[in-house]
């Protein structure tokens, strides 16, 4: 153990597991530490401080401690300006490029602490002039001052709230061993709080919002202002028009169907068609679409991105085919979520999660337990699992928006 | 039921479930059918012949019966042309077009049946001159000779085999309450036999192939010539030369980690030395890369098609990010395909189902049943679902072959 | 294959897929057939006939075959008498004694066809004066005339129901992907129709049921007289008094909280105070239980099985402790169960399946679709999977129950 | 907040999580806290000390949180005698007796600390003489002695362990996405270590052991010495015994199939000649089993507990079918055992656990990771899940071992 630094934290150090968390951190990547000072709050109110040495066999391991460390809130306490390298390539980073987190950071730079803009994981930072951004990799260009090491960034833990505890108990596990009731109460008085201090609500959509269900609610919740944006992929979208299309003419909702896949060609003539008219709102306009989600999208004007996949069949004229620049759409819009409610969706709601700000509170909501610890794990620490039957969710939180 | 047709069987009617699934798509399509002609197999080796009058009671509903039916292989009687149109638009359908199944088909033509070259899934039926193909709706091209409606089509389902009493006992469930060992040696024979009869092995793999440790298992099977092609995700080549770059120096692997994702950045710094190299084969000419799966396909120059996702990162630079050109680019790989092994992969399986024709035999190994249930669902009926610990089968498999 | 005998089926053979398991089961077992004589009905009413020869390579392997498809409705064409063998020993049966299904069953004795009165799986048959019954090994007596061997039995096998077009789209798989409303809607029914039939509705409880918060609308269901018994557990009956005891108390109802278990004492606590009142009927005399199930059970009536399991704490004084005893006391109220209502409940669902006849309609509650695919292999193949959450499930039953 | 108390704590309060736990729980359970004295190790491998005042509104709420503290380790400051009362009834306790944790404890009696014999959790704690130990509820006897109150009481609890960096990967998480090789590395090591220590390996089995094909290796762990006890159920103990002698007579085993449930009676033909021959010791005496694990076991005189359920056909002789005997025999056997290993069996799992110290050191294997999520909620945190295939688990567990 020949290197060593000193690091300091600050905030609800014991409640958060931050100080654990570091602590494992250092012993798991093989460094040690030395706690120089630990002054724990007396009371659920107070915060604690702690100063840890931070130790390791040489430079190389003790960088990489140093900043898995950083994520969890434990800054350097040497006040350094960042170092700053200029990118030689578009689309590739200088080695040893500072890695962003999604949570709230500050670079210092000529002895300022300048906040980030836009807080994103696995982005590098730029610093121009007085400001500093997350930029992801592909959009790096030549000449962009990029951070290199950890020196002069500073990252805020997303802290658990102790003051909210009616939503406590949702903190912790992923359980379907759990009255639903109060959750989707819960969620709805969230929605009311998003709407009313002027934040959007992201609604992000895989298929089986369809399948099961779930459409009508969802659409209510487009036509009465309660979604702000929608992330969904080509599936979406097109069983939604589907629904909508040949559900009138063939009259299949009414036989409590969902439109069977694989064998079925619905599917593709209701793509086809879009595509004959060359974009969803056209087909609104022209009359062919006439109701659902992707319709009340468009006539409130609710902005949606629709994601290509590798699976997709057509695709619907309205789906970025380039992933990357779906990506890039998708972060255009995250600017002002307030909160993310992803629903049954895998694929998208890890896509999101990736371009989310960690303060975004977002509540993933699936049958499949397996769907919400898989988003926990890609980092989308702050994602609050709901275990439930997707279509019956939907219901009960129109139900409980109208009541309001 | 003021409209009918009359359609034609033959095979293994009883057995293989189709005349059941017929009645049945039948009736629960609103229509209803006699049975004019039924010629039982007296024994097991004897097919069966049916002929059966299929009523409903328009003729858009029998239309739509017609189509149902046919990809269970109810021909119609009838010996009719195919009625073609011309596409008056790039990338839209004539409305009507006959929408394909991933069986053997064939059209018939000025009086000639001709056999459809590239059976796939969901696509178009092209003629020109004398030959037939299926195009996905992206590539028509305006012109294009489109057969519309189901007249002068014929497809031949896919029968179980009786013959093939070793491997029956797979045929029927996802379960994971099944030995191993003799499936193993099953999958084994398979890769053998289809290398011995000159055709193309196939493996689709997903990044959890390299989080149980199957990645050196695959790079051998790569090595000795198992395998022919592989399709797979951003994901899937970054960690694996990941665990190759980073396991080497920094000892990850000896430690039996798979690297962590999340807060962590060693997947994003491998990218972007990838992408410094401008592309995988470069990166492992350089010496950046020293083994693992796609180091051994570099080596041997077995292809590979890696296609986007919206919740990449980087990419890497031989990442399709455009996934209908990814989709495009593993079309071009799948006509002499004999077998087809998914490997913990939703995403990509579905994909790769997509393209496939119904005959090339498929395996589906994941941990998780609902994955190979989601894949027969999709379509590829033929997929043989085998439900355990990727990491393990890998090695069992490599181990089987090594017996040769 | 040196052996062979005659066997004949009637019904709706192909819909019904009959046939075709019958042929497979020959083939899988290591014989074979020839089809005698396929009569097949010409229209979707029209039942079908067959004649089948089995042929085997000798006696023991084509006494398997027969005794294997006569579960599915092939019996043997030759008249013959029963063949009855007196038990030597209680609680032993005589070797090659006849295994039941739980499908409406005769046996011939003395030239008549006598029919079984109380279909079980899994038992044996014996034949007393005029009449025949399943009895369980452990309760066969030393001289009980048991039948051995396939001949003199015939079954009658539950086809599926062509005319019952609106449950139809539940008959085929478990699924999650589905929408609820409509299947809630039917169940509806069912209970309805049960009750206006004069049959009774069993409902079989996992402690989930109280965890999801279901609990009150079971109560409700009961108290309303929609259910006329009820099958569970020690950890059911527990969790649904702790709540009701200490959920007065504490208030923990009012968090939204199922009581948390494992490390907790609670239901330690309310077991200790059943147990001091002496029976569950005792305490809500005495007024320490004042709601819930188990509570209105006893105000109306309403008998329970409560049956114990190796992991049971305390238990409860009306648990059997003695599983063997629990499932007799089971079989005690069966016969005129119309309707079975499985929810959340693994242990449970496949012993009450273990003894009710296949002709009870049987819907299957659980968010895991592994639970409902566990029970249709233990034989209970009439059971329809309802894969969603409990507690929501219960919920909206209730409502729709009461819009009557 | 108008009753308080003060509790103390000890060990490695801030990498075990145990401070975090406390005051978390303290604040959920409606108390209030404030740190008197925080001492942190300085470093890793120095312990911490704390002095916490718990503050509740009423002394029922305090107590109930000092009883939920005291299992994580924070007993109370005041060094106070166990208040001793005795039970007037049979099977019933004293109301506000103190319920046990499965974490090493002490019972202060007249001033002197005396240690627990035998931690098991949900159980009274009996003082008598200078002993204490764990009594179930239902073995409680009039007279007995029983502690009331946390007052007197202390525990030890489990800590991780920091030195153990091998298997240090696995505390965590619930995972399939982990590499096995390692893990099946040190469970084998764990076995060693156990034995040498001359301590007893405990296996517990559920029926998918047999199905999995992993019947044979376990057969062989017995044999040679490295299985000391087992506990199963009815359906492992028939699956065993007829995989042996239907397989042999058969051919069954040659085709790979495990034998079919349902609709099949050889499960019901092996049961019924082991009742004939009255326990499975003389069924081996008599030469009707010649293989298996139940078979090595009474060769070998190594003890099985097979616990009675609700399902159960038959069931076996050996079968306690009174499921409180049954839990009674299983902690009959426990004293010594220092590695337990669950294998595919969920019921079998829970009700081991709940007999079993904290202390000892748990595997539990299964193919869903449910069933691991589900033994660590009931109160068995120590518990390492391994989300795998049982049979190729445990065919590398036997190869492993055969390595020696």
């Amino acid at each position: 153990m020949t290197v060593h630094e000193i690091v300091e934290m600050d905030g609800h150090l014991i409640d958060s597991l931050l100080l654990t968390k570091v602590l494992d951190t250092v012993i798991n990547g093989s460094g040690d530490y030395e706690l120089l000072d630990v002054r724990v709050g007396r009371t659920s109110t107070d915060t604690s401080h702690a100063t840890i040495e931070v130790r390791a066999a040489d430079e190389a391991t003790l960088s990489v401690l140093l900043g898995e460390i950083q994520d969890l809130g434990a800054n350097r306490a040497a006040e350094l300006d960042a170092h700053l390298v200029a990118a030689d390539t578009d689309g590739v980073l200088p080695v040893g490029f500072y890695s962003t987190t999604n949570l709230d950071s500050w670079v210092r730079v000529k002895g300022k602490w300048i906040m980030v803009t836009n807080p994103e994981m696995d982005c590098a930072l730029v610093v121009e002039a007085d400001s500093a951004r997350t930029v992801a990799m592909h959009r790096i260009r030549r000449g962009d001052q990029v951070v290199v090491g950890n020196d002069g960034v500073r990252v805020q833990p997303t802290e658990r709230r102790r003051d909210d505890t009616s939503f406590e108990f949702m903190n912790s596990e992923v359980s379907s061993e759990k009255p639903k009731g109060l959750i989707v109460a819960n969620v709805a008085a969230r929605l009311r709080a998003t709407r009313a201090a002027g934040k959007k609500v992201l609604v992000v959509c895989g298929p089986a919002v369809i399948h099961t269900g779930a459409g009508p609610h969802i659409a209510w919740l487009v036509r009465e202002g309660w979604i702000d944006v929608i992330f969904a992929g080509n599936g979406f979208a097109t069983h939604d028009i589907e629904t909508n299309v040949l559900g009138t003419s063939l009259g299949v909702s009414m036989q409590g169907h969902a439109p069977a896949e694989g064998g079925h060609s619905n599917h593709l003539r209701v793509i086809n068609e879009v595509r004959r008219h060359g974009a969803i709102a056209a087909a609104v306009e022209a009359g062919y679409i006439t109701g659902g989600v992707m319709y009340e999208c468009v006539r409130r004007g609710v902005p949606f991105v629709l994601g290509g996949s590798v699976r997709d069949d057509g695709p619907l004229p309205d789906v970025y085919s380039d992933v990357v620049k779906a990506a890039d759409a998708m972060r255009s819009h995250v600017s002002d979520v307030g909160v993310a409610l992803m629903l049954a969706t895998t694929l998208h709601a890890i896509a999101t999660g990736n371009v989310l700000p960690a303060r975004v509170e977002t509540f993933c909501v699936d049958i499949n337990p397996a769907v919400v610890t898989k988003l926990a794990d890609r980092g989308s620490h702050q994602a609050v699992g709901i275990v439930t039957d997707t279509g019956l969710f939907c219901r009960l939180l129109a139900e409980e928006l109208k009541q309001q």
